[in-house]
């Protein structure tokens, strides 16, 4: 199979209720131009098929993102089993805020990476994929940067628009 | 094959530096006359090796004793494959303390519990491991009430010790 | 006293406010036939019934479920009384997030286990006690393989439904 | 019994690890003239010898100090039974310098109060019982005003040598 | 001026936003018979009018409970001035949930002991400087008792109200 | 250029997320008649801009005060360009409460100071100019003095109210 | 400038006291046969010379590796001006174990993310360049599946150990 | 007093212990030519003499750096009496690590800033009371930019080793 063939990302969670911060790697994605595939399979719940997965992964996908919160293992058994880039997203929690999620994220032994990006970090988890895949894509290095520097326009705006209200009337 | 013939517990670490914290279970496990078997596997480092571990141990043992540090993924999936009780024991690390480990393996998703004890308590989790399969074997309750009775006199017996000695005194 | 005539689970709580928690782990008793016992004693404000509670159970239970907040010394004590396993539940408080709760559990000194779950993990610990219950019964042992069989078809069906509707279309 | 009749201070630790710390109390009480008895009992490892003493604590001692490391239930469980005042200190510990056994001994529910004072503060556990015995007792104020002065005097030397010596030379 | 003729207990805070909780004090001490005096002192705005109030609570007070949110100077700054027990309540803040108010109140350096009690623990300062009090008077004693054994009973009915409506009912 | 040619407060966020709380500094400067001017800067998102406008900050202004959330670089690399002093105000965060953007502010490297104030400090950090700009303007000191008598003031009422409503009628 | 001429990795690092721990990353990609150049280059102490080599690093490398501590900026901004894949590597730090480093570069806002490993995680950090080089690159994923081949022989040699040696004779 | 007969800067600790910390900042003053006065005096043991020290800090002392560490008031204290810019230098602490002095320093309620550097930042407390002398000194400022040339030409020789020994070779 070629290299070619592969879609370049996995975006894979454990429950849906990561959706709506994994959602935003997608849209990411989305507007990159950039395929990828969503799947909700749980390495806990579903062992056996969450094994297949990643192992498939590895002829499927060039990058996975995984999400997860809590004792966080799926971005961390992912990158276990497929070679390729695993970027990790840490789940907020209602109780300790996702520093749970977190250490369960960064914190791999030596051997076995994963790319962690912030707490929620939906948006930056697509970003770090596009910046992977554009080493070798110029075409998705200039969406990219064009990107890019739409958000250093709105940085722009709001600064112009503050010099015009001041920062009382602001949000008026 | 009958329960029976089931060896009691598995011990299972990642690395043998964890082998000094999970020492003490199996010290506790020796002194109580409980079977045992110690393996090094690692779930990041040889996942294949590590499902067909857990799920043998299915057959292998009634209870399995994890222990593992930083991203302790080691005792949750085990319990995600194996159904018997998993009880895992967070290895203390030089940045975290240990609070990275502990995080990892008690924040576990519902559905798939792991008993967790203190950060390295080795010993504890032999104990508890104990108390599991005490539940249905008499002899074995016993060795542990002299066990924890010995535990007492020690304690009575440094108490007089202070008594005798003072506070000055105690450690001369 | 026979062990068969023993109920097979304890369930105690400091405080009615932890029932909505503790009710999850009687839930999961409830769903997988496991009879138990649920009792409100505080180990702080009516010590000396905390402590015949916790005596008598060593006839009355094979295993104990104790959930506490804060200053949790219910798990804990009931343990250094009772000698089957214990299970402890760490409340979610307001304004540590529970690892107030989780430290004063976990961390029991060597000799004493309580077998810890994540922070307002009553569920898991219902599941836990069902795992310990199921080492000597093999037809819990079965209706648990079925619980846990469904949770995974939950999951893979939220999957499918996933890939029908896309990420952004899931949630309407 | 007549009050007059008390011992002034209890002071109570689960093992004889606490005693460096614990000691740092018995020399202020001894170094200011109150009587003090110290015992090392433990709540987890004895509950029975352990609840007999905290009931009798009221009617031997006015006070008492306990101290205890991790999940620190001896303070509080002594609270629970005793109904004078209970100190606690919370010892530092080796995995998470000592905040598990500060928040198993600060965090106490509604209804039974611990005074707890820095972790390893044994000097300041004896401080805090003497405030509270000198509230009737004019010739002990006496003796603790000077305590405090001459530590006041200790700093006002430390500053006199600094101006003499420089910064750079005070330690040589 | 005798004894007897201090007011038993200061209470002080540095805002009005420390009020609700200071109130639990309060009331605990109107619902025992204590007589206190409440007031708004901010050892950060009004450090002379502090320093004052300090000296003067020598003459006064028995007793000073001070409550301090964030960066809690009150209570220590207050035993540095006051040599009778101080009683130290760390605010929860809406940042760090009080862990700020916690270490700043319970850290104290050798010397200076404050008493600290639980984040927001308001009612538990009230019955430590009940407790204090009480050392010396016998009818105290009694009425805290009372207090306590209906703490108690309170328990107890719910136990006795979850045995009759069972756990899926008992909040109908 | 002459020094008194400086507007001698440059305020600078990374998003208007950061304006309510970088509001209350601009508050504070208006009220104490402290000239300022207010950016909408990112130092992530558009980092020549920053640069240059950190540079040009060494004419333009005497004292920067940066407010940023997260991993927050913005006062830092201020510091590092500009050489004025430069005021850091930590953003509070949704998940981790704003630990994070205090420790990405306050842990400078030797060689480069960052003056922390509190998370979410907006007006502390506007005081903290006055204070440095009043070291050598005897008329702001006056207003500032003034502008802190009346906080003291406000405090002095509080207690009078108190006095007068006791603490159960304060909030009617 | 053709992209095959770009040096595949630059690491770079704020001191020389970051080196052991980034030696780990050159290690791992010597052993690998990665080109890489390392660099000591503070952002802080010379943020225009930091400013050229970001910008530079555009046409000069594929992945950059920065190291850094406490407030730790180096990743954060290099991801701000360099648009390939950053990895950041939070160093350990002797008063808070890292938790500084970690927060300040994994929680990167929105737009601009780092790739974040374990609190001194170079070697990781070296393994993850490798696999997004490998990405492109057969022959460099053949080699690094030699090494992670290499790594779980020596965890099977270990456990082969184990069995023979059994627990307590293991580190004889 | 004519404000140009203040010395500059007061330096002032608790503690002989805070001096090897609080000996960096005076270094730093000392290298760049800053007059200053370093105490001993606490807040806590002498606080007399300290409302002293800090009244007449008015007319003494254009800036105090003050360092503590634990429950560290002697900043904020400081900062309520004394009118200038306060800078507080949070110690390491052996238990905590020194996130109890920085929480105690930083956290002040709105009205009284301290401005607050890294755990154990003794030079940057120094540098920083140079860049706020600095903002009315050219000279000053002259020096300053030196010193921090100097910083920059050391690592910029530490690359140049590097580059010339490699990685291996640097620390032989």
């Amino acid at each position: 199979m070629s290299k070619g063939a592969k879609i370049p990302v996995g975006i894979v969670m454990g429950s849906d209720s990561d959706l709506e911060v994994m959602g935003k790697a997608a849209e990411v994605l989305d507007e990159l131009g950039v395929e990828f595939e969503m799947r909700i399979i749980s390495a806990h719940r579903e062992p056996e098929e969450f094994y297949e997965y990643a192992k498939k992964a590895n002829e499927r996908y060039s990058i996975v993102i995984a999400g997860a919160g809590k004792a966080a293992h799926l971005p961390g058994m992912t990158a276990a089993i497929f070679d390729g880039p695993v970027i990790g997203v840490p789940m907020k929690t209602s109780d300790l805020g996702g520093v749970d999620s977190l250490y369960s994220i960064v914190q791999m032994p030596s051997g076995i990476p994963v790319a962690t990006v912030a707490i929620n970090g939906g948006a930056n988890a697509g970003l770090l994929a596009v910046r992977m895949l554009a080493m070798e894509d110029d075409e998705l290095k200039e969406r990219m940067k064009k990107y890019i520097s739409a958000q250093k326009d709105a940085v722009v705006k709001k600064d112009e628009k503050l010099q015009k209200t001041g920062y009382r009337d602001y949000h008026n």
